[in-house]
């Protein structure tokens, strides 16, 4: 019989080969980021998302939504906790305050996915990032949702966001990271180029 | 000194007065809903909304939003309680599951939005719902978000809704009230019309 090893299975040996040192920037794991680029840039079937919800009317404006599966990198992923969202509307729109309204998650999707971009972007340079807040406004005349008006959008008619960026970096490369959070943004570029929706009716 | 009534200060008779009989179809205030389209088409700008949103970086792809007082009805709301929105990626997208990604926020808001379109409009015609339910999906190809094509969208490619309705209506008729809940969606229509968003640098 073989003399083991002070490693009990070679587990630590094992790991040191499939995990090479990580690199983090921004609490990011640019390692795992750059692999990522690269299995996808060999197979781009790998970058295929699909991301669900579903909903559930309760009465009047109070409804709640949940998210839990996906499907990504070639396979499904129900691991997760289901999490459920309320949404209502203030009682000057006829609800209760259940919970923020479908325009005010229309404004927190941009408000996670521009700071993700800009952080993501600033990890892949290796910009270290201390803070980074921001703030959102959009501006909506009710006139469109009561069909008072054909003119007047339905929807938001602009959205303003204000960063503010505590870095050790010259103002040019925070309004850099600035551009490159909306350029490689997902919920700016849906918001601001649209995205087709198709809504049908089940049986 | 003039006899008191029964009604203490007159309460009941005043409430009367400011209060008639309220019809609600679906939970919704439906006479509260028909006096604010009169009271709009008198004063358009009490139609005019502004919402808003903060987000603060915790770390990596973590980040939280907060939803609190908004503009409506010519004044500022800062009645409600702050709604807090915990923002991160799953860990095949580098994060840690500590909430839902902002492109899943993207789907909680338009399932909120058609569901209290749907009801509301279908409220003002005195169409009872006894249940309201449905799905999303929406494609995403992160080539785009990586930057590793200029012709691939970074956002949505496309979004699917299916809805089951449950009501002793015919299904044209559930066919039309979806194609209202489309027309009058706020979400709906930012994200199939695109609405312009700036986004700028503090100091």
């Amino acid at each position: 019989m073989p003399k083991r090893s002070g490693r009990p299975f070679g587990y630590t040996v094992r790991r040191e080969e499939k995990m090479p040192e990580q690199k983090f920037v921004n609490s990011v794991n640019v390692t795992q980021l750059f692999s990522t680029i690269d299995l996808i840039k060999q197979k781009p079937d790998v970058a295929q998302f699909k991301f669900r919800a579903t909903n559930k009317w309760v009465n009047g404006t109070h409804n709640k939504a949940t998210i839990k599966d996906f499907y990504g990198a070639g396979q499904e992923d129900n691991s997760r906790i289901a999490m459920l969202f309320e949404l209502d509307e203030p009682p000057v729109l006829c609800g209760r305050n259940l919970g923020a309204n479908p325009v005010e998650y229309l404004l927190v999707a941009p408000s996670g996915c521009l700071t993700t971009s800009l952080i993501a972007h600033a990890a892949a340079r290796g910009i270290e990032i201390k803070g980074l807040q921001s703030r959102y406004e959009g501006n909506l005349d009710l006139q469109g949702f009561l069909g008072l008006s054909e003119t007047v959008p339905v929807g938001y008619q602009g959205i303003r966001v204000y960063f503010t960026i505590d870095a050790d970096i010259p103002d040019e490369q925070k309004e850099e990271l600035v551009r490159m959070a909306q350029k490689y943004s997902s919920v700016f570029n849906t918001i601001t180029k649209s995205a087709p929706v198709s809504v049908s009716l089940g049986r």
